[in-house]
Formats: C-alpha cells, sequence, structure tokens
C-alpha cells in the first residue's frame, strides 16, 4: 500500500488538513503516519529513514506533505525518497504582493497559544458545564442552546463549536420529564427561545443508535423512538425554532451548517 | 481592514486551514468571514455581492480561499473583485500523477461522514463518561489516562483527543482525597500505569487561573498551587510517569505532543 507522510517542525495539523483534503479527491487506500515537531536535524534525518524504509517496503515512492518554518530541516526531507508537497510553496508569494508585506515565519504560527485562546478554553467549560440541560442557570451566558431527544449528537456538536469556534454552546435534552406526550418548551428555555436551535433524526437510525447503549430497552425500540421524533419535530414547528436533521451529517457538518444559518459570532478562526 | 473570506460548497474548513495557515504567516490583521455551503448559483451569485461590497467599504481587494467541488459555482465567485486562491489547483494534477488515477471530486469528502466516524463519536462518550476520575472503571478501556492536579488542561486535551482523533481519553484529577502530603499513584490507576501520561503548570500561571474560578480561596492560592505541583512532579518523576508541562502549549499542541510521542493509535485522520 502506498504511504503518505504528514511532516511539519509544528503539530503537522496544517500538512494532515492539506493532505486529507487532496488525497480525498481519490479513489486510493493509504497508510498515513505523521511524524509532528520535527524541530532538530536528527530527527528530519529519522523522518527521512522513515519514508525511505517506506519506499523500499511498498516499491512505491511515499507521498510527503509537510509545512516547516526552518529551511534548513526543509532540505533534508526534501532529499529523501518521497514526493515532496509543500503547501505553502505556490501560495505565498502572490499574498505578500497583496498585502505588500513581506512574510515572517516563526514557530507554532498557526497552533500556539494565541490571543483568542483562553476564549476557547472558557467555552469548552461553559459547554461542559452546561451539557445535558444540567444548569439551566447560565443559559443567559449562552450563544447558542441545543436542543433535541437523546442521541440526536447535541453533545458532540456543542463540544465542536467549542473547541473549533470558540462558542458557548449549551445543550438541553428532552426526556420523559418534559411529557412527550404534550410536549412543551421548558419554562427554563423560554426567555432565551432566540437562542435555541433543534436537531433531529432519523427514528430507525435513532433506534439503532439507542440500541448500541441500552439493547432492548423502551427507550431504545422503534416505536418510542418515532414517537419522540415526531412529538420534537412538531413542538420544533409549533414554536418556530430552526433545526437540522443531522442524519446524514458529519460534527462539522452540523456545527458549520448552524453557525452559517444563525450567524453566530465565532471567537476563533 | 482588509477583508478575508473563506468560501465553499462544503462546511469551508479546508478553506479556513489553508488560508489561517498562510495568513498566519504575515504581520497582519484581517476581518475574517466563511461563507460556506454555498451550493447553488443564488448562494453564489450573493457571496459575490459581499466580496465586492468589502472592497467598496475597504478599497481593498478581499483575499478569497476558496474550495469548490462544483466548477460552474466556482466560476461565478473567481469572477468577483476578491483575489482569489484555490488551494488545490497547484496540486491535484501531481498527485494524481503519482497515483496515476484521476481526480474524482465529490461533495462532503473531506468533513462529511466517513467510515471512522463512529469510532469518534465512541471516543467522545468514552472521554465524557471518563472525565475528571468520574468513571474509574472503565480505564480498562482507555487508549490513555491524563492525570494532574485541577485546572492542568486534562478536560479539554481529553476532548481534544476525542474529537479529532478519535481516541479514548479518560483523564484523573489529583485532588485533596489523594493526599497531597504522601501522594501516591491512586490504586484504582495502578493496573494501567502504561497508559497514564501526566500534564503539568507553572504554579504561578495555574494560581491565576484557579484565581478566576474561586478568588481568593486556598484552593488558588499561589502556595497551595506550588505545593500541589512540587508534589505532583515529584510523583510523576518517582514513578517514571511521561509528562509535559503544558504552560506554553496550547490544547493542540500538548494532544500532538503526547501522541508523538506515546505513538498512540488514531482513529481517525
Amino acid at each position: 500500500m502506498r504511504s503518505v507522510f504528514y511532516i511539519s517542525d509544528g503539530t503537522a495539523l496544517t500538512a494532515e488538513a492539506f493532505g486529507n483534503a487532496l488525497l480525498s479527491m481519490f479513489p486510493v487506500t493509504v497508510e498515513q503516519r505523521t511524524i509532528p515537531f520535527v524541530d532538530n536535524e536528527d530527527k528530519a534525518r529519522q523522518a527521512v529513514k522513515r519514508i525511505n524504509e517506506a519506499h523500499q517496503a511498498s516499491g512505491l515512492p511515499p507521498l510527503v506533505f509537510h509545512t516547516f518554518v526552518d529551511l534548513n530541516l526543509q532540505n533534508i526531507v526534501i532529499n529523501s525518497e518521497g514526493v515532496c508537497f509543500d503547501f505553502l510553496q505556490h501560495y505565498v508569494q502572490p499574498v505578500a504582493d497583496q498585502l505588500q508585506l513581506a512574510p515572517q515565519p516563526r514557530m507554532s504560527r498557526t497552533h500556539g497559544i494565541r490571543d483568542d485562546y483562553s476564549a476557547r478554553i472558557d467555552a469548552i467549560n461553559f459547554t461542559l458545564d452546561n451539557d445535558d440541560g444540567s444548569n439551566i442557570s447560565d443559559y443567559e451566558q449562552a450563544d447558542i442552546i441545543l436542543v433535541g431527544v437523546s442521541r440526536t449528537g447535541k453533545t458532540p456538536t456543542s463540544l465542536y463549536l467549542a473547541l473549533q469556534f470558540g462558542i458557548k454552546a449549551a445543550n438541553y435534552p428532552f426526556t420523559e420529564d418534559d411529557g412527550f406526550e404534550s410536549l412543551k418548551l421548558p419554562k427554563s428555555l423560554k426567555p432565551y427561545r432566540h437562542k435555541i436551535y433543534g436537531l433531529t433524526l432519523d427514528p430507525q437510525r435513532l433506534h439503532e443508535i439507542r440500541n448500541s447503549r441500552r439493547e432492548g430497552s423502551r427507550y431504545a425500540s422503534l416505536q418510542q423512538c418515532r414517537f419522540e421524533v415526531a412529538e420534537v419535530e412538531r413542538l420544533y414547528r409549533r414554536e418556530a425554532i430552526p433545526f437540522i436533521d443531522s442524519t446524514q451529517y458529519s460534527v462539522e457538518e452540523i456545527a458549520t451548517k448552524i453557525i452559517a444559518e444563525t450567524n453566530l459570532k465565532r471567537r476563533h478562526y
């Protein structure tokens, strides 16, 4: 199998994002390896050794996606037997020309601690403190409140909003306590209805997810899933709460769709 | 101020990663806006309108970083007044040549639901269930167990490991109950010491973080922070537990350093 390496003198997260986006255009299965923090000549030579060994093992030259600040280390790596791609190469000069500024490469530039860092950590803490309807007194501070029945993706989406974008996302699960037979917007949520966003899911998929947690329970039964989903969607429509059916979407897609639709202000880029 | 747009017919997360990495090389402050899910001509023309308005407002042509699968929509956007950068452009053909495959662009290719998706969701659920020492019976299943005193970054790091890499990361906080005066590895952790990784922090920084949560408390006092950090670092050294001082590092950097050092297997690329 073809090997792919992501290499950097930093986290290599940018090299991964770059390589992943490119490779996802091709119907190919590859063996992926990341070598981050290659910040001295020894480590660079070790990386070269691993690239060359992968070449010997498969007979195919590995693809190497790299982002180095230190050009001396980069030089060592691009003299390996891999086919090397530096994704900044073609773009730095055109951007410099537009900005009329010279580039000033420095370490930890993309994923280090920046001005907006504590806002992100605050958002993560807020989201954890307000997970699963656990702290309804804090909704005043929330940027958004995700609602939905159990296992429709509220918690992963909240966490992604906090980690990636610094957004304070609370979430509130509708449960038996809210009375599915005549579901109403809970009192604690009423003052914040402008911040509420609903999630829903195909009942069959919900049934499968719940069954893998509590097999054979009433909670997981298809009948119960159908009932809860129907009631909650009826509530969304009656109260004009915007909502998304998350069945076909990943956490990243749900989170970015919600931001696009609500014009939620991000604290982190 | 110069405007920067990230535009895509998908999440635009790749366009953001690409533009961010490039812009972080320049000492410049920009106004950033993301327009995701530009998936019809109407939305493409609206995006063009926003780009042109930003040009009029500042007198500077906006920088536009885009990743389109639909080339018809891309064409509409690159005919705006912005300076447009397509980061795949220079790399698709060389990669295609190497792989001897034609590219097959499709929607949701990078951030959609893929084979490894449920592993990631499982990891997030595991990490939440095992946050803050709350479920010490599950350590058998953990890929890694982060330990440290309160407020040293265990929870954000665990969540990042789970969300980004699909790693099941438990965490255990050392507290007064563990007896800082003669700190030992708790019994519940002993069978899993090969999975344990320690976090520590500069006592002054820890004092500031704790003070913003519980101002003036004994818990937040510089003296208490110094004492706890000294005791926990002594434990790490005595028990040969690998550890990292997170004072200078972001969550991304801590997580990727831990993976690199422990050879932790990722479930998601």
